[in-house]
């Protein structure tokens, strides 16, 4: 407690947020790799899934309410695992995190948020049993997935 | 479906019923490499939360509700995941299933039951917020996992 208070007297108070959060964070990691393997198993999850959906919306697959909707309720829990494994120093090696995660937390939690939102979307759409609708948020659920990968992620 | 007729005269029931369910699940995964990835990264991420509960269960975490009952929704989830991506011959490279998951169908489906109900039981006890019992069948969860390993997967 006094180390904070000696911190928060040094650095902006957003910036201890971001440093209290990563430590909380990476208390649930032992090692890197721990965390690397959390992250990627969480987004393989949400890509599997979020494909077994794209073979409806193409029409390889017939469409499916129910199966529909559990896939994504994988994707609605998986979009929000992976964040809090993306802990400092935790690039290179089997990861493809770009840097700017870290150089641009702001921007990546935005991006995070985005993709999270438009999941949230696709869920309804989901519920609502419209596959109209669920074309539509798939394509902005996958918009939201690319941006963030573009920016944040290396091939 | 005259195909399956001529099955039906040739096999019997229940391992058609095998095959049908194979050829469904199969579908979902375009490659053997795809099967293994997802249903390692669905146990990876049971064995992560299951792993958080354990810290709580040891006391080297303090007991929060909350988190013990997302850390179950996420286990909950993962253990009905993995099993359908056990396509046949996805054994070696990557993986450490045993031969015995396909030799011994009926064994490692009672045995993969076993562990989902345990996680049904551990469910019921996060959401009664007693420590007590959510220690006594954290143990039994456990044991399930423990025991289909021993049996199913390579070290």
């Amino acid at each position: 407690m006094k180390n904070l208070a000696l911190l928060r007297r040094l650095v902006p108070a957003t910036l201890i947020a971001g440093l209290l959060v990563s430590a909380g964070a990476q208390a649930q990691f032992r090692k890197v790799d721990d965390a690397v393997e959390y992250r990627k198993a969480a987004l393989h999850l949400m890509g599997a899934h979020f494909g077994r959906i794209g073979a409806v919306v193409k029409g390889d697959k017939p469409y499916d309410k129910a199966a529909v909707e559990a896939d994504v309720a994988v994707i609605e829990m998986m979009s929000k695992l992976p964040w809090p494994a993306f802990i400092p120093n935790s690039a290179g090696g089997h990861s493809k995190a770009k840097p700017e995660i870290w150089s641009q937390q702001a921007e990546f939690k935005t991006a995070t948020e985005k993709m999270e939102g438009e999941v949230a979307k696709l869920s309804a759409a989901a519920k609502s049993g419209d596959l109209a609708a669920i074309k539509v948020s798939f394509g902005s659920t996958g918009q939201s997935c690319k941006s963030c990968h573009d920016n944040f992620r290396n091939r």
